[in-house]
């Protein structure tokens, strides 16, 4: 990797939209695209209001030149410098604002780096994917949880076939950030815009937790969810926003499912689990223990998969930077994904021939936006619903 | 407790039906009978052959002229016995028997304890409610899961508003007891009754595990189940009964929930897990950790509650055996039932007053069958079903 | 199995020692000798005092005229009944008693079933064990802990090389049970005894927990310890026993070794650990989890087996009783030991071919009390002293 | 924090020594440091061989100019710079170059970040801390475990009498790095000198591991190692170095301890567990889960406390930097150290009151070299031996 990294000669140059000194996502955007150093942060723009975010970037360290107030600023700007203007943005605003930055973005020329959810409705996300294809840019969705060295592993099991078939998936995100009632709190700017029906999306949960859950369901098996039969709504009474969702699946393959996302789980931490059955055998995942997978045969005792076993695959030891036993966390995941979208950047840059990574694409927040649409619908009428291709 | 016994005089004389020397369930049954002294086991019919039922009673330790051809039989000739016939049943015969001879036990008079389902239709449950009330019976169903100490700890926990009201459940059992295709292995006794969709129930999969998860949703809750949205077929392919259910769930007080339950899940073990999540917190218990609740209340770091816990009420430290510390396991769970409905019987018989035990009943039995019948309708109509009264 | 009872004809008849009515040790003996139908408790001795003794027979079932005011009546008594006297005794009574007590037993030609520790001093024991090998008695501790089926495959996979020459082992014994002043409580009968040093040995915490540490460390290895340097005194200030004791140990292959037993380790439970490295991994077992083993190899993922996993041995499966899933406890695991003395003694009665079966023998409570001999030397002279042979 | 970073203006200017390209010890150190924006890895001296080490700068992202061929050349010429030259060192070169190098850098009036061991002995320690004070430089130890938020909670717990009097503690560090005969493995650069017993140290599993476990146990009781007795030796047969320590522990308050270090243990992962017991109740934590720490208080159910639980101090939950429920690892805990001096260091440049961080400190660094000196000396004269003050 190395050798990619002194053939490209230099980082890449980023330009992040949101995630201000307060915030936590910012800094985990910002420290992930860094880490490995296959991108340096070189512009941004912090805030919606003008003067907050040219005052933003300074504390960041980000030059106070390159800080601008508005995206468009930026793209125009950016654009016009000599040669080392940024060469992908990553959008971590809120949900609303998620599908024009990237399209303007993408029609700049420039890959994107996307929070979830891409956008609030199925066909804007299909639009992403047109203007992808169009300007044959790169499109990263930061389900971290899906960059996790196990879970990369988990993936190469199960397609692998080491469970068979597979029969039976449950999955879910159990999170108690909104189990107190947050609408009696002082607004906050995260808040202001969470608790707006209007700006959070078609149901908040699904775009706060729920996409991360059905992203690493099929991220791992290899499946799309093609149908549900889903119980949303507040678990909270008189709540404006959704914090909860439940749904039986079935899956591409025919296999059966279970999907869980509630913000309203009082007592819980923020605990996404994943357990895949198979003809053959279980894997099963919690983020509470994030290095580590367990792998059930039939007929065998149990096995602890941990980050670095030597029986891993070279890739999925790449995505571990620690020996075995040193724990790694979120941040990490983070940078995996910052760092296969820079390489294969990189070599398409020199004509080089390159794998593919693993990361989330458009396709794959596409694929989730149905989802939420599928879930919704079947909600209403009560009744199971195909979710669109 | 030992002067309620002393006062009584004697142990109870139980008679068994089904459960013979190769049976697991059979010894479990009759060693938690004996295991305090409260029971002896004094009679039985160990199989519906009556050659081997006669011939299996003394590998038991049960008086030759004790063991008999059929239920008939020993309820007639027990009831001709001067003075120290048998005064209960245990039933863990398969399970389109247990209708049949629980009606006939209580009509002649005697308590029954009983495996689950205690029937194979809602309506002969409601059958044998009205018998019970008829003929003033005691009737125990045996969901051992609750009657674990920190079980018996949650339900109080959670009836006294520790939780404040309930807004989410998550229950399920999985299995891998028919993740192979035992179809294809050479028949047993259980496996010929098991696999004839006519014999093992509405669906096989509630009838052996599916029912133990909902009682113990409802025991620990407090609540029933009032509707329900399934998905109900057999994980297996080629399968003519049934190894899966999953549903959503409406709970009588208004909160929603989940629930699986499947014998197919390779690579699972016996895997019993209740999530409750309430206004202020959530209790959660594993199966794999039987001893040990979780109490994770918003705000505060999670407990984990042990039996032996000297803040336990008296009435659940009852419920173990030996120190904070020993393991104890489903047998003394097992024990509990029985001995809570002695010591009922015994109060009874003494005209004594009874504060009545928290063992399963049968109300609670023919709620689980309107629970079935419902998750099979709504199955086949791909819609939400009532669950009847 | 059924076929050794059914060739004896009938249970062993078993005398027991000590656990009145409100000693849970005592319920656990007499329960775990009676669960499998192996024996049946036909006569006691519950109290020093006679008359206390008298009385508390018949709360626990036992026929009044054979519940006896003392051990030399109720040997003496018995050895005069027309073939249905006892055939052995099960000790549980203060630790002083159980030298005197044991050996009058094998003078009587009895089988000798024994609470640790078996004896007073490394000399008492010695005397036990000349006295079986002369009266050709059997003679099992109760170290329950090393019958449970995972720590019986434990055994079989450290003897049968799985983990290469064993180079390192940590064992400990951690509880809570004198982590307060019990000194200030009501005296109880129990405590009476155990804060006496005279009477509860030459150190409590190695004669109450100590002793199941360092055996089921021997137990599971298959060696002996050879050398010890060790810290032991009490936790509690201005405590008159010894309520802690550390060690670092030497085995018999040479091995390295830590031990530690703590009855003051305030906010413990009843902890007991063992790990065990070889050349090609580690084996860990915690009473907290007590029917799973971790097997660690190197280079390969922990793998977690169960009780009732496929590929343990015949003679592992055969000491549980309930299939993979359902959780049994300490009293199955008493249970074993008390199923393999008898059968033992079964076999030898009808002069049938024995294979001698696992359970802990006099010889082990020698090598314990040796043990607890060189520790103690240790302690005062601040140097490795070696255990005697 | 922002305000003190706006106030100083700039980020501090670090220099390295030691790892090169292919060590993820210096990936750590080095992306711990800018992690939050505090430094700014400048300069550095990456190998021994002054060709490989001005080639390693640009691969790293150092500029070419300031990649030194060695120590002497990086600190003459930084301190030559106009204004701009380094400001600290850190180090993570071999074990013998470490007090050389610290010593060197201290006189050259730059502050230290250095690896442990902080030098070969004692001897050298204590002229690391009068060169400290002489120059009034700061001089962190990278013990990063240490810096773990619920560890540092742990402290905050403990030195604030939540569990009373200690009296018991254990903490040991098991790892498999050493398990299998990497003598015999070609040589690499980290081989060459960890298997040479004159380079790598007094004992290298002190060394490598042993230490951090002795400074957590220091660290977290606020209590120093007055006494050992040790047992110090090879586990591999014919190994040169010494890859297993064990001792028995006196700590400063007469509390009992016990201490294991093992590089050979196979099987293990990378385990650190620190169990502390007082007259309250006991705390423990373990490497595997490093985000959260079990405090059990006696009479209490056990609390799993998490890093971002609301009751944490403001000061621990600085030391986290995304919410609870989002994994953080080692990365996070490096950068604590590193951003607890950088703000150290600010405010003395500033001139402001400063409360100095927990970071481990010079002086920790010399009780580690003390504490193993007396293992050494104990393990030889077979007796205890008091850890030089």
């Amino acid at each position: 990797m190395e050798t990619l990294r002194q053939r490209f000669g230099r980082p890449l140059r980023l330009g992040v939209i949101g995630g201000g000194p307060a915030s936590w996502i910012g800094r985990m955007h910002r420290s992930a695209a860094e880490l490995d150093g296959w991108w340096r942060v070189s512009a941004g723009v912090f805030s919606s209001d003008v003067a907050r975010s040219r005052a933003a970037g300074p504390l960041l360290g980000i030059d106070a030149a390159r800080s601008y107030g508005s995206v468009e600023e930026m793209l125009r700007a950016e654009a016009q410098r000599s040669g080392d203007g940024i060469e992908a943005v990553a959008i971590m605003s809120p949900n609303d604002t998620h599908h024009s930055c990237a399209a303007a973005a993408l029609d700049a020329g420039l890959d994107v780096i996307c929070d979830k959810p891409v956008s609030e409705t199925h066909a804007q996300a299909l639009d992403l994917v047109a203007r992808c294809r169009r300007r044959q840019r790169l499109f990263a969705v930061t389900h971290g949880y899906s960059a996790y060295p196990v879970i990369r592993h988990a993936r190469e099991l199960v397609r692998g076939g080491v469970l068979g078939a597979l029969r039976l998936a449950q999955v879910e995100y159990m999170q108690s950030a909104m189990a107190t009632r947050i609408e009696d709190a002082p607004a906050t700017n995260r808040t202001r815009w969470v608790l707006d029906p209007a700006r959070s999306g078609l149901a908040l949960v699904m775009s706060a937790i729920g996409c991360h859950a059905q992203h690493l369901l099929c991220f791992v098996s290899g499946l799309a969810v093609a149908r549900v039969c889903a119980d949303v709504g507040a678990l909270m009474p008189d709540r404006r926003v959704i914090d909860h969702a439940s749904a039986l699946l079935e899956l591409s393959n025919g296999a059966r499912g279970t999907f869980t996302a509630a913000q309203a789980a009082a007592g819980s931490e923020n605990d996404i689990r994943l357990r895949l059955y198979g003809e053959r055998g279980m894997i099963g995942w919690s983020h509470r223990n994030a290095s580590y997978l367990t792998l059930a045969l039939q007929g065998e005792p149990a096995r602890t998969i941990g980050r670095g076993d030597a029986e891993l695959s070279p890739a999925v030891i790449a995505g571990g930077r620690t020996p075995r036993g040193h724990p790694e966390g979120l941040r990490e995941a983070f940078a995996n994904i910052y760092a296969e979208l820079a390489q294969e950047r990189m070599a398409l840059s020199l004509g080089e021939a390159v794998a593919p990574g693993p990361y989330p694409r458009i396709e794959d927040g596409a694929h989730t936006m149905a989802f939420i649409e599928a879930c919704l619908a079947s909600h209403h009428s009560g009744a199971w619903r195909d979710v669109a291709a």
